[in-house]
């Protein structure tokens, strides 16, 4: 009945539309809208920004965690699983973390036409790269959160020893010590992890996607 | 009760293990086993490789709405949404059609992590590139599906209008006319294109999944 046919084959091609020329799967695509209606939520780019230590892993592995309770179809992007597979050809050169950010922002993207809640947490301190991420989304799709936090207590903390080494400069362009961080203007979103606590977070960015309808009060599945 | 104190970062640094230094948020990760038990189905790369023209697209886009009735969560990686956004830096030149395929394969161990089968649709002619992929994903998690069509039928098809083109000389190392297609060795699924139907070849794939146990018929949600 629908045999790879060239009559078959022929027809798909006259519907071709400007630059479009494949158009033979458009017929059976799966729409993002189908994908959200299966997950009974939508799809979204939450970008973690801030300094390094300022809270963007935990949060962003926090929300993840309890919007998997809530049945939500999740992923974060963040160094452990990008900057070792997919950006594994980026050193740290200003050429090179422009095209980190943008294949970031890129997979992002594909994430959220696959209808999940992706979430982001790369320190990302320029705010033209942002930017960028942001005009290559559609209106909503691009939620800035900013995790607020001062150097002197990201510096304090030092998870990863990083500043430490930064300040002895084994590290090279280090945000916050010899690169600058562009704090955003206009985040729709500042968690203040210096003065709260991470559940606290957390749910400040549960209710805001509850708020804007992303997720409902249905998508609690109790699967913890 | 969890607040972000320097204390709770502190001992979370003192579990690192070797080169690992990013742990704090790994006690807190959702697993591919959760991912995949809240989907009721594994995670899977379907990799769809042959001539232009033999049914990639078509193929791939057909199983993932077969799937997608059956209510899993799939996304089909293609040149259609691949090439023109994470990839749109890259050309048609060895290093980049190497890069291309790379790139690919890393976006789908992302997904595959996330819980999701994928399918992808590229010509990735070469058996060293498909091998790199292969090897760089967990037992099993690779299927290589051969979309088998002579190039006489994929020419005369020619959806796309491509090999009048190559054949006129207007594109360089056109696959099957200027440039060579490596077909695969040991791969776990032939689609003889040529000879059967899409419906046909489509459910070779979904039983392929069943037998594997990757799916299962309680993945029948009648979501069409």
């Amino acid at each position: 009945m629908t045999q790879l046919t060239n009559a078959q084959l022929t027809n798909a091609q006259l519907t071709n539309v400007g630059k479009s020329t494949n158009i033979v799967w458009h017929q059976s695509n799966v729409t993002r809208a189908q994908r959200e209606r299966l997950n009974q939520h939508k799809g979204l780019t939450l970008w973690f920004t801030g300094l390094s230590g300022s809270g963007k892993s935990t949060l962003s592995h926090g929300v993840e965690r309890r919007l998997f309770a809530m049945g939500c179809r999740t992923y974060v992007l963040d160094g452990d699983n990008v900057r070792h597979g997919l950006n594994s050809d980026l050193g740290f050169s200003d050429k090179d973390r422009v095209e980190n950010i943008r294949r970031v922002g890129e997979v992002a993207k594909l994430f959220m036409d696959a209808g999940l809640i992706v979430l982001t947490a790369f320190i990302s301190p320029f705010r033209s790269d942002r930017r960028l991420v942001r005009q290559s989304m559609a209106e909503g799709d691009f939620i800035e959160v900013y995790c607020k936090s001062s150097l002197e207590v990201c510096e304090q903390r030092d998870v990863k020893g990083l500043y430490r080494r930064a300040r002895a400069g084994e590290i090279p362009n280090f945000t916050g010590i010899s690169s600058p961080y562009e704090v955003p203007e206009y985040p729709e979103l500042i968690l203040n992890t210096e003065t709260e606590s991470v559940e606290s977070c957390i749910t400040q960015v549960v209710d805001f996607l509850l708020q804007r309808g992303v997720i409902s009060m249905d998508n609690r599945f109790g699967q913890e």
